[in-house]
């Protein structure tokens, strides 16, 4: 099945925001084995829309469009496509049963252009939106299909995982199934030429994906539904896993280092505390962002100024005084003040300099210490992080969350 | 000047990476008033890429392409240009010293595919790539015009303000101005209801643009190079601040809740800290995040468990136990406790339900308390959030730096 993606609004042809909806779209068809020919943006005008629709439907199977499914008068995505057809719009019951609802629950009057959101062309699936107002639908007509779907991404990453997806799947008899392997640690240039052999195999397909600090590797089969793909994949996968070893962290789409880190707490049983410097709370936030994470993590404690760093976490004088915040001594006793604060079994410090300003000759920004506290004592280790005060804290906060898991694998 | 951007590669439709460079490309040539009707993103494949470039031609006067002008055989964005406009590819010298001075100095050997990034449409602009290898060009025949950048962001951003960008200024003798308006604490449908008849003005034009509990309303017009664009702005913009009031809080693209009350804080040499829960440091980050934040900033606290609610903040064990950890006194006394603990002018805290567990019939996910202390007291708000966990955290984090803006209003 060959699919396209057509993006409506003007805010996208104006760059005030990447269309990640296209990206995203276009990840989880390509796990299916559904190919996308073709991602077109244009504004919220209904001719140019249209057209696009209609040159996009004489090529490809499928069309699923993002965005205009507001209430206000220039989002039109539902209108044109329902003119296109020829159908009605009708209002759906349900639709607009959860909308007043909506409004109701977050306190807000129903306006008169809010009844424009329930309508849905007549005869299509409707796709109910459970993160904000507006309905999505799902057109077959004359062999092809369309999708709408809403664009702001968190309501239309739910409607796609939870109505389009399941659909999508019935209807391709097919499956592109991907190990993912996540690696931390190794530098991508350095994995590439360890692995150099397996990206030449031609089935299974090797691809790596990098970010700040860290690397994916996907390994691909395709597959008829029902087939197992586990003879294939698995000699590969074992045969990163021997030569990576322990920088190999997780497997799966969805899984990161924190939590990865969470799992492996929850899983000795132990607890958590942080202590954050030029990080600011991203560390805690990241394990805060995890349900369940009150099982490993009680408490935080963001001590950004060396006043703090004292009076919180009994940073010595002498050491702010000699060494300075950003050293490893510093990070050393922020790590065993914190877990002595908090009881927990382990404690992880960061504190650096994360620019663009702060740096010096002697101290320069990317220059950061990550201490880490057990029951045995506390150590630091130094990093050198490279890129925007952005790329520096990130780093920081993968390493600390690395370091932990370092610790908790010799300890299983 | 109607423009559309036509960008190359399998990645993109594959979602390995958002296409970035259009919404790059897209706004800096709105800031010069060149309209961009439409993106459009094909793969790696001359046909579908000449069918893309045809009719885009046929639509616009200009098409800018991005991406396909690396060494592999796949690379094929200038060969499809020069073979549409019937051009032969010529070496161009300046681009091949650059290429052999690039892989000298990164320490790679030059192979026979290299050669191939030197070649550029007989006739046209050439563009030096001062970060890679590969020359953008830019082609002008029959009334139209072509401009080929490369894909990788880092080359193309230095290649377009380098090259292309003064190229289109000469072009366009005008220009589009635009004035932004943040708005928070009135929603979508209220905000478009209220302001209603400026939507339909003709010129100035008024868009809204929505994001998790905030607005944004643009405000635009065309102006010939050098004409004041105020008496025509002006008056739209003070309309509009008078019908919303304190709920305008900055005016800029790049503006924002944090960078606002960062702002005002500093003004009024107040300084703040923050307690928080549910949202677990995104609050805290959200300030660390921004450069100079050490001079309003020095700590706090996340308390996750009701242990370190009570430790570290003096939380008593009667609310905890009677009113529970999400309740209007437990905000109420964590900020009370982070402000006297830190000896700031301000305290916020935070804590809630963000689900997706932990919800009850009396206490639903979504419902979170958001308290303040000052040298007068303590008060606490509640408020009731819709959306997935990411979702509440956000609206939580933004909905406290509100309520201390509206403070420091009060106060200024």
């Amino acid at each position: 099945m060959v699919c396209e993606i057509l993006s409506v609004g003007t805010e996208l042809l104006m760059g005030q925001v990447a269309n990640t909806d296209a990206q995203y779209i276009s990840q989880r068809l390509t796990s299916v084995g559904i190919t996308v020919y073709r991602h077109t943006v244009v504004g919220d005008n209904a001719g140019r829309l249209d057209e696009a629709l209609e040159t996009a439907l004489l090529r490809s199977d499928m069309v699923i469009t993002t965005g205009g499914l507001g209430p206000t008068e220039d989002d039109l995505t539902k209108e044109t496509v329902a003119q296109h057809f020829s159908l009605k719009l009708v209002e759906d019951a349900g639709s607009l049963e959860n909308l007043m609802a909506f409004q109701k629950r977050i306190g807000r009057p129903i306006t008169q252009n809010n009844f424009k959101q329930a309508l849905i062309p007549e005869g299509s699936i409707v796709m109910p939106n459970r993160v904000g107002t507006a309905p999505g639908c799902i057109i077959e007509k004359d062999n092809k299909t369309v999708a709408v779907l809403p664009g702001p991404p968190s309501e239309m990453k739910d409607m796609f995982e939870n109505c389009l997806f399941p659909y999508l799947q019935k209807k391709s008899g097919q499956t592109l199934v991907s190990r993912y392997l996540h690696i931390f640690g190794i530098g991508e240039s350095t994995i590439e030429t360890q692995l150099q052999d397996l990206f030449h195999l031609g089935s299974p397909t090797l691809a790596l994906y990098c970010s700040t600090a860290e690397c994916t590797a996907r390994i691909s089969v395709m597959c008829a539904l029902g087939e197992d793909p586990a003879p294939i994949l698995d000699p590969v996968e074992n045969e990163i896993r021997r030569r990576l070893g322990n920088a190999v962290y997780a497997e799966g789409l969805y899984e990161d280092l924190p939590g990865t880190v969470l799992k492996m707490l929850k899983a000795q049983g132990k607890t958590v505390s942080f202590a954050e410097s030029c990080t600011g709370g991203m560390l805690s936030s990241s394990i805060v962002d995890l349900s369940g994470a009150s099982e490993v993590f009680s408490e935080s404690y963001i001590t950004y100024s060396n006043d703090a760093k004292r009076r919180l976490l009994g940073v010595r004088e002498e050491t702010l005084l000699f060494s300075g915040a950003v050293s490893r001594a510093c990070a050393q006793e922020m790590a065993y003040g914190t877990r002595k604060n908090s009881g927990s079994d382990y404690a992880l410090s960061i504190t650096g300099i994360a620019g663009p300003d702060g740096g010096t000759a002697e101290k320069p920004v990317g220059l950061v210490y990550i201490g880490l506290a057990d029951r045995e004592g506390a150590y630091a280790h130094e990093f050198r992080f490279h890129g925007n005060r952005t790329n520096i804290r990130t780093a920081s906060v993968k390493h600390a969350l690395n370091l932990l898991r370092l610790t908790l694998i010799n300890k299983a």
